[in-house]
């Protein structure tokens, strides 16, 4: 079945073996091991999405290589409206509260795309190695594996070394995807890879979120968005060739990270718009409970996010309707405004953050833990002293300042603020992709012809 | 012909008999008056983009409605292909250099686009009556007159009385179209009418431009861009009925301003994305001339302004992609993002000054004359001192200097900032727009499902 | 002695026997207790520095009340010199690392602080009551107790019932000054009382810091800055008149809250500088172990926190140089500079974390922890691979990430984050602050002169 | 007398015989030249300052120098208490309404201060030399005198030739202080010289503002700031001994680059910050004349910018309290605040307008000229519709809406935009200097601390 359940990808993590360590300790279940829990859980996302009768228009698509329907997260994007389409299943997904599903990567070049598309697949990513000198490039290292690449070339396939840092979800995806693209020959290299092929090690940090579930502490990050991140090494891992898609073809190079990192960016904006409007719901919520709803400076504040919110899905919209097609015939979308859209997103947190709690106020840092709101002894008290306006449950008040606290001052807030300047790459990165990818000169001429300059 | 040339345009004013006053003074033909030659031709600029080869795919269109090709300025939008060959179109136009055509207004309504079209007419706007004191509504004022109002119905039309203020090159269009709309049936009325009607009279500002043209000193408003600003008086003015499209059926009203702002807005959207490249351009060109093209103050910039103008062109095309169709069959952009879109520009316009002037320097505002430049007294020394990079002509380095001067420091760019700021209404207004745009109840939902409210 | 050592201090709170819980149990001993360990070493910080030879010039004084060398942190300012120093004694302070000492609460009022400056005491706030519905004011309420009153006037003294939200460090201070100003006569009362006079209960929070100390993991806030928030709930509790400075006279209370105001946010302004000085110094360090440090887009942005450091720091000074002289004597910062310094600094937090992150890149989320980093299984895999630049000994530039991580994605940095924004009340409450403090009516007429406006 | 009369400054003025251009033509008699007026009255209010009985304490001191009552303005300071006064006496000059007196360049540096107090002059400053290629030192040009220099050294005097733009004021001054500071002998030289010296050529740019008076139409610049600027050559002008007070000294060089810089934008900063009062004053004007003085967006914008204002004047004071005292015994402001709040209020000046025209609205642009306003034929029609709230004169808010006009959308405020960003050096050059004055490596120590980094 192409389409699956949430049940089938948990099925199919329990059928993988990978080598994977966390602080220092092998863990041989991750599907029961608490650290995986809301990782998992927030993939499994997109799989009863793609089952959500609410949705099938946008989450399932037919084929057009393998002849079934399928996820739209597998499908390979042919055109614009396939484009919008997935726009608007992003949208949707942001419905489901999810901050982060980590769908966002997708293997969008061989033939592995038939597997992943019958067996419905998340694919994990490993990009970015650690780099070491960040002034230095590949060859200036001492260390020649602090960028990935081949070690040896063999008749049935290569055997490649080194390491991919940042690999959100990796050890919960059913197959890897590896890049390398710098401009030597054996750091040039492109696969794809089972978890537990021999020789890779995935050393896990514990998600920024509580590893029992703390339902009115941390309503958010105790069910979603509370990834595992891992460095992959790879200590001489042997892949076949019919897994390899690069191998020192270096041309092509830049229209490669163009179409990644605009399809990378692309999700990013509408992830970020999601966060956004749940940072509009907690804030007019919390306005609503302390009785200032109509207050000014709460309707300004939301107006201000709302601005920031449209304008974000606008990049997302415009990536997807001024993509071009490459002559694999994949549709990428444009990757200006998604890579204008990411900077603008990361930028915008602080202040999304600071209209919360400011709405808010004191409590979201000071309020008592559900241990005390729940206990004999002083849970009375917190009932009589946290009460809101008339109508409001105080327990429903307590709860929408804990979302606060999630969203703003929890572990799990650090972790996604984070990701928001950084994840898929640095935000001067994009900064400067923007502009790269602008037509300079064009504005140029314009200037030269508005200032009466021939020539 | 319903697609007209630069000169049959200007033969179409000749033929009108306004009654138009200036400084005081009667203006007769207003045609040939310096005060009306830049503001004359920047419409102009829409013809002849009509007849540019180059542009014919975008600029013309098969008329539904008179079955003949006319200009797509006059064509009634049926669909998101018309919206976005419409924003391309006003993207073409933005390399015209003018900041300004004014085609942004459309008589969407009635038979009379038949005539439009048929005569590609550019269409008049009065939109905004005088109000007096703005805290009250058009019941509290102590004239009657501070809002637009029909003053008597007649078998064959109206008599109407009031003013409109802020009507932008009115006097050298072909038609006006004339609304109020406010929630008591006299008040409540929509009419086209002639220019020359009896019992109007426009009072109009001289333009924020030079009269005779400087090429050197002011190199883009000496050419375009130099509106006029126009009072239109309306001392018991007869409209016939078939000329008058509303008076006093409101319903429908809030749908008709969404129409309105919101193609008002995606034109401002395009025409600041447009003014943002000639921004780049001249911040580039002048830090190339002084040798400075390459500092990373300068790059970071341009990236930053690259930024501003892909959110600002995304706003845009996601308007066009997201709009609705009326009963009526027009198609409408969605209001939400351009709206979100003019209240970005408005606040960035300042960002891009800084810019500009921060990479030229001081002779932006130091620089001296053309008169001073081209003079045998002083020319020579100054052809020595404002010398830049070897390789640039003085005189090209002068011109981008002015240019910036023209843009930033000079009567039209005040007048600039002040049509970014409130032209198509009040920043204030669309911000408060995006956020009732906005469904802050699905996002209140939202929060309560995140927080684990249940209610 | 006068000046207190910090064992003293910690001794001073053995003998204290306030009623304090927390997840919902009681805590006896809080001294041994791992979640105070880290609020009462900040608070200590303030009486190393005291007994710090370095800075005895700025840290004792005479004082002309009990005419003794005493703690300046106790002191009574009494001109602009003293509010020079303190200023200066607080960026002191900012060199010890501490985020938060909580000596910025001061009992500024009655005899009770010759027993402070005796005692060298920490003084412990309270001063804002619940408020249930913030839109209706003190006799709103459906529960008087939402605000404090007092419900009993004796011979002896008062009682008073109601509680006080937000009360950092008060557990671990040695007096409490609580106070309540609204305009009614049981609701305006202010008083000193010791923290375990009976009815009173603090409900305490948790500190956003690691119970145990993680030192490369969290470098900073296993040492400094995990306060414990707590609520004091006062049931009926008892305070003898000779305790009791406030109780009906409301005059004088604009005047009083003022000066509570001003000296709270002077000292907020001084904190954030000196967090300002981490950030630059953390965004400076990551970037040197990346190899990057000269980088323009780092060299940018730690020219952006300079400029926001110094704006701050001026903001302080000012206040302490345009202060006033109460009738009682005692010399008040002026409140609107650092009213505005602390709307700024509260906004500017997010830019300082997006620099840092931006800056230091992905493994700010993704390194692994210090169990795998000293760990035998994968320990020398992470020592391989998180090697920066030549030079820098790995372990290093795992502090350096550690520490921004822990400055900018942690638990404490959500804390922290909260306490700019609403520590000492709300951004949005200080900013209409500033507001009213300006001149408008001064600036207007300025404006009507400048127009030509007579009257 | 060394306090002199404004009219005792224009006499001086007209016994100077500089050789002065303008347009190509030579004017002999500047005093009387409309294009000078408002430049030579702007100046002139600092002498009218100096006579104000209000004000005397801060206009006048006693020189320990010539141990004369003498004004401040040329005063050279010797300690905080004179920078605070100083301060206090740009603030009072600031209620002049004149938003550039241009007394900020002092000559502190020489004998001819003696004379500078005695004739209470005003200095003319040239520091700035044409540069041509940016990117180039002074060695790298094609043309020698891109930068000003020594050509000959004499047995009683120096021989100079090159230029200096951007002169502000210059001619109407009465003494020139000129400076060259390149490490290069010849290039690194200062001096005084009287402006009608031969071989000094002064290329001028007529003020940004009315020749002659329209009160009604811009009220302030038709009064106050219209500077001109100009261009200063010296073609081989000869310099006795006696004026010249660096010739090829380098050393000391950053220092006397410091203290130059500290001062110009001390005066900077309270220049601007009395602007911006005038913002506060317009908007909360126009907006009570609009009927919506009490609306949430206009309190906001006023808080807004109050809180800017108090941030600037923070800075000028931080400067003033933070200064230090050079050998000589000059007393000079601390740079880093001052260059801080220079780069603030460069940027925040688009953001003031911005407040100020969404607060008019429309006829900031739009509104009719006063030969209109004044007009039989027309003038009774915009009587009735530029009416606002009741009990306000037409009259008044006509001019409250051009007082906007004047301060936004005129070619004065062109001027004084560029002013803001580029006026005493380029804003990026001060945003670089601040991160210098910081001292990054303290912070990186601190981090080092924080982080457990140890060496």
């Amino acid at each position: 079945m192409s389409v699956r359940t949430r049940e089938a990808y948990v099925d199919s993590l329990r059928r993988q073996k990978p080598n994977v360590y966390m602080d220092g300790k092998r863990i041989d279940n991750l599907v029961d091991h608490p650290a995986f829990r809301t990782g998992i859980d927030s993939a499994a996302v997109t799989y009863d999405l793609s089952n959500d009768p609410k949705y099938l228009h946008l989450s399932r698509v037919n084929s057009p290589i393998i002849g079934q329907e399928i996820s739209r997260w597998t499908h390979i994007m042919e055109n614009e409206q396939d484009a919008i389409a997935k726009t608007k299943l992003m949208a949707a997904l942001g419905e489901y509260l999810c901050p982060c599903s980590y769908r966002c990567i997708t293997g969008d070049v061989l033939e592995i795309v038939k597997e992943a598309q019958k067996n419905d697949w998340i694919i994990g990513g490993g990009l970015i190695s650690p780099k070491g000198d960040s002034s230095k490039g590949v060859t200036g290292q001492s260390d020649p594996d602090m960028y990935l690449h081949v070690v040896e070339k063999k008749a049935d396939g290569i055997v490649v070394k080194g390491a991919k840092a940042h690999s959100t979800a990796a050890p919960y995806t059913n197959m890897l995807c590896i890049e390398e693209m710098e401009l030597l020959p054996d750091y040039f290299v492109g696969f794809f890879t089972p978890l537990d092929a021999e020789g890779i090690t995935f050393i896990c940090k514990a998600p920024h979120a509580p590893e029992k579930p703390k339902e009115l502490e941390n309503p958010l990050s105790s069910r979603f968005g509370g990834h595992v991140e891992s460095m992959i090494v790879f200590d001489n891992v042997f892949v076949p060739w019919e897994k390899v898609f690069m191998c020192g073809e270096m041309e092509g190079v830049a229209t490669f990270g163009t179409i990644l990192g605009a399809s990378h960016m692309w999700h990013k904006c509408m992830c970020r718009w999601a966060n956004m409007g749940l940072s509009i719901g907690a804030t007019a919520l919390i306005a609503d409970f302390n009785g200032v709803g109509a207050a000014p400076h709460i309707v300004d504040a939301l107006n201000e996010m709302a601005i920031d919110a449209e304008m974000l899905r606008s990049c997302a919209l415009a990536a997807a309707v001024e993509g071009w097609k490459h002559d694999s015939g994949v549709y990428a979308p444009r990757l200006a405004p998604v890579a204008a859209g990411k900077v603008f997103a990361a930028r915008k947190l602080g202040e999304d953050r600071y209209y919360m709690q400011d709405a808010a106020g004191g409590l979201v840092a000071t309020m008592a833990s559900e241990l005390d709101y729940f206990s004999p002894t002083v849970g009375k008290l917190l009932e009589k002293y946290y009460r809101g306006r008339d109508g409001v449950p105080t327990a429903d008040r307590v709860r929408a300042f804990k979302l606060i606290e999630d969203l703003t001052a929890s572990e799990f807030a650090g972790w996604y603020h984070a990701m928001c300047i950084s994840g898929g790459g640095a935000s001067q990165t994009y900064k400067a992709v923007v502009g790269m990818e602008y037509d300079i000169e064009r504005c140029k001429a314009k200037a030269k012809r508005a200032a009466g300059i021939r020539q």
